[in-house]
């Protein structure tokens, strides 16, 4: 297999093995209130749980167990996930990690690049700075180990479903964010690998607000422009180019959903499983609350995708009403 | 055996058995950053993921197991969450529940116990208060089911440490929120009959603002006045009688912790576990937080008894710093 090809199904399996010791295998949670509310079967799949609180840390560790010993450290650009997932994983082998940010990332995200031992970069809030920051690093000899857009990264992100669809049988779909698109395709290859017979559909949800991936389906290629403005600070990123082909060919529908949606999903979410998500990881609830007759009497495995965010300066209010 | 005596060791195993099949058996969490942040090792249970979000589901199901088929319904006192406890398990059984709720109960829990068909009454926020109005329930023939000054609401609370020590072997302490003594004094009878050759040590943590076992403690009897005033809206109860009796045999300690604490718990509980635990439940984190020493190096068991307050107004916060 060339390393560098397009992931395939077959993938996944060998991929899980490679990282099943070091990721953590994250619950799934229900709540008879939610499904009555939604009239559907909702398994949630609580990456929030990952280490380092996110999905991410399955691609980074995926990507770094193929890095030889000599490896003199490693490098990325992230909106903080994937940066505090790769310093980690970096960090069980002894390797450094430099991490180019967002000037606009928020504060517990870079706070956790540094906890886990990473060191951070600012940039200016474009994909050009971020990957002109990378760019940087690597003329010095780090090996990239970009968020989204390569094999181990996407086959790694996959292993999230792929634990998913072994520990709920028959999910009819599957349903998580897209911002760079690693974890929807790694999703929808999982689906194909797992799917005995019926494959799950899968499906993209994304903020209106950094809606690259659903205009670029309608246009038939990826597009020109991209000036993310969500709450959503983990999907800003710009589709990848595996990914989005990877899209194309096997995510069967990509949703949009509006702030206001996503910050009442983050309520039910809290209200009704206890589970403190960030915005990004509520966009797929957001798209199960406005998309409701789509997945009426339907198992439908969510993906949590991470929980990692600033907290509300005031956490106690006397005299709210119930959410 | 007196079915209103008190409580013994010997009566938890017997209780287990009789809710098992409807309480949810709640997961153990634990988090690498807290037990470094803490020196020891933690273990969570999660009560705030047992139906209804609170502990408080195991004492109502328990007594509600030994009503006749023939009772014309149930009444209770509660700040919230025994209220909504009592409101599902007797719902199960085809019984009303009829709640006296003080004024002052937050709307969440107020909510709460009409979405699980409970009927809410309320009263002033005194102890007179409450006790007046559950005795005008029973007046009219409805069978009282205490929040906590009863034994089998007791033996029912015990079900959580009960099940913590065979999830987690070989805890050194048990720490769990006293408010009316339910938890804590149920708490101190499992760790007895669970402790083959050593029992774990049982610690109660109280909110300052709310110490009323803890100044009980001093004067060998239960105190005369109670003001509560904290933000830990189901630690306001007085001690129970039975429930002190319990404590002053069984329990090893009792700490009291500032408001500040206890947000501050909240905090880390949100930031490391992801997890939303109201104000009460976080006040055995507020605990080990204050007293760090006192459990370092220990294998510490922490009942985080519930999970049910008003969301913050603003969930998002752009600006904040990390917590």
């Amino acid at each position: 297999m060339d390393p560098l090809s397009l992931p395939t199904p077959a993938d996944i399996a060998p991929a899980y093995a490679r990282i099943e010791s070091v990721v953590t295998k994250t619950p799934i949670m229900r709540s008879d209130v939610l499904d009555k509310r939604l009239g559907a079967h909702i398994f949630f799949k609580c990456e929030h749980l990952q280490k380092t609180g996110s999905f991410k840390f399955r691609g980074a560790s995926h990507a770094v167990s193929y890095l030889d010993d000599t490896c003199p450290g490693v490098a990325t650009h992230s909106s903080g996930n994937h940066g505090a997932a790769l310093a980690l994983a970096a960090s069980t082998r002894g390797f450094g990690a430099e991490v180019v940010m967002p000037r606009n990332a928020i504060a517990a995200k870079i706070k956790a690049v540094g906890t886990y031992g990473g060191r951070v970069h600012f940039c200016e809030p474009t994909q050009q700075a971020r990957e002109a920051g990378l760019a940087q690093w690597i003329d010095q000899g780090l090996v990239a180990i970009p968020p989204y857009d390569h094999p181990h990264i996407i086959q790694g992100q996959a292993t999230a479903a792929w634990e998913l669809l072994a520990q709920v049988p028959e999910l009819d779909v599957l349903v998580a964010p897209i911002g760079g698109g690693g974890l929807i395709s790694g999703t929808a290859l999982a689906a194909l690998a797992r799917g005995q017979g019926t494959v799950p559909e899968v499906i993209g949800v994304e903020p209106q607000g950094a809606d690259d991936t659903y205009r670029s389906r309608a246009l038939g290629r990826r597009v020109d422009d991209h000036h993310p403005d969500t709450v959503a600070d983990g999907l800003r990123a710009f589709v990848g180019e595996m990914n989005f082909e990877l899209i194309q060919a096997h995510v069967n529908d990509v949703l949009c959903v509006t702030e206001d949606a996503i910050i009442e999903a983050m309520r039910h979410l809290m209200s009704d499983l206890k589970q403190l998500i960030e915005p990004s990881g509520a966009v797929p609830m957001a798209g199960l609350l406005a998309h409701k007759k789509k997945f009426e009497n339907k198992r439908v495995g969510v993906i949590l995708s991470g929980g990692n965010m600033n907290l509300p300066q005031s956490l106690i209010d006397v005299e709210g009403v119930a959410a």
